[in-house]
C-alpha cells in the first residue's frame, strides 16, 4: 500500500549530530563530538538511596498515574530556586515537568506555532531547537551572535520585518557557541523586546554551570511578561531521566498543559519522585560545585592544548562555563574539509554547518569538552592541530 | 502583550475524566471514573531490586543519555513477545520506546496528518486518542462498535467515502466499552482494509488482561502491511514509568524516530533499564496472571452488584478482561443528568459524551473496577443504582 506521510515530516532533518555520535562509537575514536555531562559527576549511589526511600515509603502511588502538571514538590523546588537565583516570584504553577527541556520545544511550537509563521534564532543556533520546531512548519530567522551577546541593531531589524511570535535563544554558555550575554546585553535586549510583539524563550541548561566570571540575571528579570524559560536536571543530576521543565506565565501555562496531556499524559512520575527525594536528602549546590570544578579542569586542559599546538589564526571562545568551546578557522577554509580529515585521524568534533538555518561551507566548529579526560583532550588536540595543519598546507 | 496561540491549540478539549478526576480526589467518593491499575498489583520490591542492580551493575550508562530508538534490549524483550503472542516475526528495529503509548499518538499524528487530512476511529472511542489526534486538526469520522468488533459495512462505507490516513482502534477490551473484536470480525476487517489505503492502528494496553475466554490473533496477523501496534507497559508493571512502543514497519519506523528526535530525544532511560532488569529477573507471566486473577474478582464483584441493584432495563458489558465495562441506560436517559445524581451520592463514573466525537446527551457510560475494593464495588453500585431510581422517577 502507498504510505502517506504529512508534509511537515519531510522537512524536518535527522540530527547531523546523532548522525556522528554513530561513527564516534568506535572507542578508536577520541570525541568532542557529543553534548554528554561527564558520567563520572553522576549522583549514582545517591539516586540509589532514593529510589530505595521512595518505593518503601510511597511505592504504590510513585509507581502509578500522575497529574499532567508534575509532582507538586519538584515544581515548588524549581520555583524556589528561581527565587533564589534570580530573585523572580516563581508561583509553581507556573512550572510545568517536562522529558527534558527538549519537551518543552515541542509544547511551546504546538501552543504557538501555525504552519509559516515566523521564529527567531541564535546564529548559530542550537540544532535540537532547529529540529523541535521545524515539526510546526515555520519560517526561521536568524540573528548574529557576538562576544557579549545577540546583535542588538540586528535584533531589532529582525523583530520589525518579520514579527515573528517567537525568539529562541540559550543566553548562557550557549549551545554551540559556549557565549553568554552579558547583563547589559540583556537589558538592551529586552528594551528592543518590549516594544514588539515576541515572546522570547530562554534555554538555560547550562546556566548553572559557571566556572569563571560572575551570574547574570535572567532575560525574564528585564521582560518579564515576555519570556518564558526552560531548564534541565539533565546537566545537573542526570539526562537519562528526562526531566526538564518550562516555566511560563499562567495563560500560556494552560495552554502548554493541553497540550501536554495530550502528548503523553503526564512525565515519568517514577523518576520525578525519585530526583526529588535526591534533591530533598542532598546538598545539591555542593554537587553542581563539583560539577564545576571538573568542567573548569577540562576546558582549560582544551585551551592549553589548543594554545600549545594550534596555529595562533586559529580563534577559540575561552569558555566562562557549561560544556562547549567554539572554534573559528581562518576565512576561506571549511570546517567540513577539516572533519573529514580529523576522522581519519580518529578525533571527531561537530562542524559548524549544521547550527545555521542556511550555510554551508562554514569556517567554525564546536568543541565539547566534558566528556574526555585529560589525556584524550591533549591527545585529540593534538590531532586536530595536525588535521588543521593539512587542510591549511592544500 | 498581546499572546498569539496557534490555531490547533483551540482545537483540543481539555480531557473530562482528569477534571472528573480531580472531584473524585475526595476520598469520600467513590469513585468508578478513572482507569487506574490497582496499585496492589505494583512490584515494588522487584522495582527496587531491579534500581539497584542496575545502577550498581551500569550506573554511569543507566544515567546518560542514549538513543532515540530506545534500550535495545527492552525492544528485543518486546519483539520475542510480539512473536510468543501471535506468532508475528518482529524485528526490534520496528520497536520504538515511547513515554506510554499515549505518545506514539502523537508521533504518529505527526508523521501522517496534515491539517484537514481524515481519520477514522471507533464509536465510542478512546478519548486520549481523540485528544492526541487534535494537535493535527484532522476531521473524525466514527464508526459503530457492536458486541463482535466493529461493524463491518459501516468500515467499508467509510473508507470508500473519506479514503481516511488512519483508523484508530482498541480490539481488546477496548477503552470505553470493555468489547474485543472476535476473530472473525477481525478478519474480515482486514479484507475489508486491504482494498483501501488506511493504516490501521492497534492500540493494545489491556491485551494481555485477558481473565475470560480465549486471546485472538492481532489485526496485524490479517493485515501485515498495513498495521501499526501500540504497546504499554502501564497496565501490566507500572503506569508511572510511562513505558510504551510503537511497532511499525521500516520506512514509517524511520520517520517516527525523527519525530521522537524532535519530540524529546529520547524515553526516560534511566526508567527503561530499570523496567528491562525487572523483565530479565522476574516471570511477567505470572506477575500478569496475579493481575489477572485480581481483576475477575473485581469485574465479577461488580458484575453481581449490578445484578442485585440495578434495574433490568439497564444493560452491562460483562467484560473478559481489560478495566472497563459499558452500561446502557433505557432509551431516553441521560448519563450526564445521572453523574449529577450520582455526585450527590458520593459515587463517580464517566458518562459517554466525552467518548463521542459529536454526541450529547448519551445514555451511556463507563465503570471502572480495577481501582476499588470489593466493599467499595458493592456500595458505589447500590449508589448508582439509587441514582438510576431517582433519575426514572423523574
Amino acid at each position: 500500500m502507498e504510505t502517506r506521510f504529512a508534509d511537515r515530516i519531510g522537512k524536518v532533518k535527522k540530527s547531523f549530530i546523532r548522525e556522528i555520535l554513530k561513527v564516534t562509537a568506535d572507542p578508536a575514536i577520541i570525541s568532542f563530538a557529543g553534548g554528554l555531562p561527564n558520567p563520572i559527576s553522576f549522583p549514582i549511589d545517591e539516586i540509589e538511596a532514593a529510589t530505595k526511600k521512595v518505593l518503601r515509603e510511597d511505592g504504590a502511588n510513585a509507581l502509578q498515574y500522575s497529574t499532567t502538571e508534575g509532582y507538586l514538590p519538584l515544581r515548588q523546588f524549581i520555583a524556589e530556586r528561581y527565587k533564589k537565583r534570580f530573585g523572580l516570584s516563581a508561583d509553581p504553577n507556573e512550572i510545568l515537568i517536562t522529558n527534558g527541556s527538549q519537551q518543552g520545544l515541542d509544547l511551546l511550537g504546538k501552543v504557538f506555532l501555525n504552519k509559516g509563521d515566523d521564529v527567531l534564532i541564535e546564529r548559530p543556533g542550537y540544532l535540537g531547537a532547529i529540529q523541535a520546531l521545524s515539526i510546526f512548519e515555520p519560517n526561521f530567522h536568524s540573528v548574529a551572535l557576538h562576544d557579549d551577546g545577540v546583535d542588538i541593531e540586528a535584533l531589532e531589524t529582525a523583530l520589525q520585518r518579520h514579527n515573528p511570535k517567537l525568539f529562541y535563544a540559550v543566553p548562557n554558555f550557549q549551545n554551540p557557541s559556549g557565549l553568554s550575554y552579558t547583563e547589559e546585553n540583556r537589558r538592551r535586549a529586552a528594551e528592543v523586546l518590549s516594544r514588539h510583539n515576541t515572546f522570547f524563550i530562554e534555554d538555560d541548561p547550562y546556566g548553572e554551570l559557571r566556572f569563571r566570571g560572575s551570574d547574570s540575571l535572567s532575560m525574564k528579570n528585564f521582560f518579564n511578561e515576555g519570556t518564558i524559560l526552560l531548564g534541565s536536571f539533565s546537566k545537573i543530576v542526570s539526562p537519562a531521566m528526562r526531566l526538564g521543565w518550562v516555566y511560563a506565565p499562567k495563560d500560556i501555562m494552560e495552554k502548554l498543559i493541553t497540550a501536554k496531556q495530550a502528548a503523553d499524559l503526564h512525565t515519568n512520575y517514577f523518576s520525578q519522585r525519585v530526583l526529588y527525594s535526591y534533591l530533598a536528602e542532598n546538598d545539591i549546590d555542593a554537587h553542581i560545585s563539583k560539577i564545576k570544578s571538573l568542567y573548569k579542569a577540562q576546558s582549560d586542559c582544551m585551551t592549553e592544548s589548543i594554545e600549545k599546538y594550534f596555529p595562533s589564526s586559529v580563534k577559540c571562545t575561552k569558555p566562562e562555563g557549561g560544556m562547549f568551546m567554539w572554534v573559528t578557522l581562518p576565512e576561506g577554509l571549511s570546517s567540513l574539509d577539516l572533519f573529514e580529515i580529523a576522522s581519519k585521524k580518529n578525533v571527531a568534533f561537530v562542524p559548524g554547518d549544521p547550527f545555521y538555518v542556511n550555510a554551508t561551507g562554514t569556517n567554525s566548529l564546536r568543541f565539547n569538552y566534558t566528556n574526555a579526560d585529560e589525556k584524550m583532550i591533549k591527545e585529540g588536540i593534538r590531532r586536530v592541530a595536525e588535521a588543521i595543519n593539512e587542510l591549511m598546507s592544500k
